[in-house]
């Protein structure tokens, strides 16, 4: 086995990569929400003064991207990769925000998963001595996701209880060698779980099964047991995927369930609309770089884990009657 | 500047890994052209029994990876990634086609510059001690892109001169460490390119300024010229982007231009109604490992670069009116 790996899905960072500056800026929705104070930047509306909400999505990214570099001083042109993905057909959001940068782009789709598949290659880029910092960068925006993946706001269809709210914000985040920030340990980059799920409208169930298989081999590939880590942020399972989560976990008698939480079902409040809780690429993003980093920065976290899960369908594949294919890519952040 | 790298935008492999197992499949029109003989299997049908074109598109795929496993009796047990994309939406071709795999699953996001894409981020992960085996795959349908991307075939559209066709094909291929197969030494990835064109009828003129863009960062990252290849293969511009690039390349009085040959321009004969060329995330695959693999095997070329362009945009963002940003990414492939 070659020498920066861990068991059979995970690699370790000896070089410890850090966070070292990031942003995250959220819609008026989430920042009314509990954990609004967490988040860097509230938007006053979810236009931003733009014509559409592709286009305001872009810019949201955007001034993610900017607010980022500014706050270390970072110019484009001491990044070596810009890593990005959304949720938008052809990641367009994120081809169109890397235009202005003149930044090597590596574009990925892992849909709610994209922020750790974007963190894990971009430590995999530093620890291979191929990067010395890498910028990563995702977004979502209730809007764009409703019109793309269900139905037009104007038709103001029903939501069922297990229907998640696709969060509507922005994150960027650069990872380099620097002596500040969040360190990146370990990543488990996670395979297609598929149970047959069919139901795009409880995509909590059908990514449950691919969160916990991706936790577990996490923990045999580094022999840790969950109470390692002070918390384990999944996203976006929401009310209905952390509930099957745990009880995936408990089959298996394993302990330290406490330390579960979950991005999507944390970030609404009661009453907030919020369905079975939030998801869309920027969910777990806003919720690692918001609410995680400022309890490791607080010390009241030393170790966490992120696991951020992906449906992989499209609207054509469900029309199609294809199951759900779902992922989860974990990273480890240390103090 | 790290080991691995070379200039600004260049990784280096000195561990040279190698192609020593692949698969091109393509449809019955690619078959009967030019490169025909070049290409593993060609296809009885562009159906393959299945009831709709995606799920054509997908089979393919899943051929094209089991038949490059069987060849060198590979299981996916010994495989450490898989790194895929394709052109539909949420890329759901890749995504299902990793399902049977149980294999970590890398989503990538690239349009026709996937291929490349996936090589370079596979090199990455072999040279920085995190795999040893790593399998890359793409396809495209004619079909399916026709459906997603422009009209519905039954409405029988004109074409213009300058429309590709999208090529109908799979490949797959496996990228190790063994004493057989071309050698992947160098990749060079790719800015974003936006010239403000906003035609996506004409996709080779948009793509010819970033395929030119990571020519000469990579000549000017690793010292080289262009006769120092024997081929350079482009992908896919065309007719109408080939000679832009060329224009591009003279006005810098660059040598060597006989050197060129561009995948979606030579795919199709005339006569078979390919338009202005292929294109499509297969068509640059095919044509590097069924033609270019082909003619590294019988000695004819020793030393081959490869640039796959892409044209980063949607229809939705064609219909908002913003422009084509595109990129390029490419590998040097050598005996």
């Amino acid at each position: 086995m070659s020498s920066n790996r861990l068991g059979m899905q995970t690699i370790s960072f000896s070089k410890q990569p850090r966070l070292f500056s990031f942003h995250t800026l959220v819609g008026p929705l989430e920042g009314k929400g509990p954990f609004g104070q967490d988040f860097h930047e509230i938007l006053p509306n979810d236009h931003l003064g733009q014509k559409t909400p592709e286009k305001t999505e872009r810019l949201m990214l955007e001034l993610a991207i900017q607010k980022t570099l500014d706050q270390q001083n970072v110019s484009p042109q001491d990044l070596q990769f810009y890593i990005a993905g959304d949720l938008l057909n052809q990641i367009t959001t994120s081809a169109l925000s890397a235009g202005s940068l003149g930044v090597p782009f590596l574009g990925i789709y892992g849909a709610c998963s994209t922020f750790c598949e974007a963190l894990g290659l971009g430590a995999v880029l530093i620890q291979g001595d191929m990067a010395q910092q890498v910028l990563i960068g995702t977004a979502s925006h209730y809007q764009t996701a409703e019109r793309q993946f269900r139905y037009p706001l104007e038709l103001n269809i029903q939501h069922s209880q297990t229907n998640h709210h696709t969060v509507t914000g922005a994150a960027a985040a650069i990872l380099g060698q620097r002596d500040f920030g969040p360190r990146l340990t370990l990543a488990t980059f996670g395979t297609i779980v598929d149970k047959g799920l069919k139901d795009s409208g409880d995509m909590g169930s059908a990514m449950a099964p691919a969160a916990f298989a991706t936790l577990k081999q996490h923990l045999t590939d580094t022999g840790q047991k969950i109470e390692d880590y002070d918390i384990v942020l999944t996203g976006d399972l929401g009310s209905q995927g952390s509930k099957m989560l745990k009880i995936l976990a408990e089959r298996e008698n394993m302990t330290g369930l406490d330390r579960f939480q979950d991005g999507g079902g944390l970030i609404y409040g009661p009453g907030q609309g919020g369905g079975a809780g939030g998801s869309g690429s920027a969910c777990v993003a806003v919720m690692t770089l918001g609410y995680l980093a400022s309890q490791i920065e607080s010390g009241k976290a030393k170790r966490v884990l992120v696991i951020a899960t992906g449906a992989l369908l499209s609207p054509l594949t469900v029309l199609q009657g294809e199951t759900i294919p779902c992922i989860a890519h974990a990273i480890a952040l240390e103090a």
